[in-house]
């Protein structure tokens, strides 16, 4: 089964999608299985982090915030504004594919876990999530 | 088949997975397909690196604890100690999934590669690695 | 089906595969399903970035050659030359497997998204990527 999801950004940073990957997962009806996501996107990528205290969010962004510097002189793709050349750069660090493994019906997460569309632009943005199920 | 593997990781750094893997492998009994692994934690992940000379491994660690210092005093999430953070970091910018073909019945690894759970904290933890093959 | 294809790269930077990678599928007559790659080495990697512009594959390649810096007098792991250790850790930083889902056929693809193997080493290399399709 494969289904798009499409998820509005209203600004930078990490959007939860578990429960509509978890859906997904429930409609295709497989105990056992993958799940594989695949975001069609090069300025948005995916993550898994811990999904119970925020601050290990807040720090991981603020931490990739300082790493790449959207002012550094020698980025020449700049037509789109000061946030376009990191966020690739930040899409290339982290995932566009992730795959969970579907045990009993569910996605097998770690008790911590949750699922990320992480949002590297800082405008609101409509993006696509491609969710693989088999 | 679906089957988690629990490591015990003595201490930070990479612990070698790729005979468990392979014994996966071979007890599912598949001639082609898919094997893909999934950590169910968010300061632990996944890499594949250099088996031959454990030099590349250092290396890479050593350069990783430097680009991440857990002394930054920004970090606000630091309840569970100094090495928390730069754990959940480490995790984003390395893999929580990976998949790796099969072929004739063993895993397609090229003949450099072992596949390496990433301890991220410095205590001792158990680990859990889910692995699919299908 | 698995097929392996080979990539003969003559320079350090990233190397579109999309073509080869689109013929492996269309060769597997799949409909629906899903198409891993995996690279068979530790010094070069894999990263879907835009493939409009080749100005954001540029800057994206400059500054994480900033980031890891070839004369480190950490590294330990030099006796192939100054590229080797970097070449491992920017593998580490990428991606070694990457799974797209395939619709009506065809790599369900983002309009500006290209696939990349990405050699890390200075020197021309013959590179594997092992195209899994399901």
């Amino acid at each position: 089964m494969v289904r798009t999801l499409q998820i509005q950004t209203g600004h930078q940073g990490m959007h939860e999608i578990t429960p509509l990957v978890g859906e997904a997962v429930h409609g295709a009806r497989v105990r056992e299985g993958l799940c594989t996501l695949f975001v069609q996107h090069t300025s948005a990528s995916l993550t898994i982090q811990e999904n119970a205290d925020p601050s290990a969010r807040h720090d991981l962004e603020g931490w990739l915030n300082r790493l790449v510097d959207p002012s550094d002189p020698r980025f020449t793709h700049t037509a789109e504004g000061p946030d376009d050349m990191p966020s690739h750069i930040k899409a290339a660090l982290t995932s566009t594919s992730l795959s969970i493994p579907i045990v009993d019906g569910r996605l097998a997460l770690g008790t911590w876990q949750g699922i990320y569309l992480w949002e590297h632009r800082t405008s609101p943005h409509t993006r696509r999530v491609v969710v693989h199920v088999g």
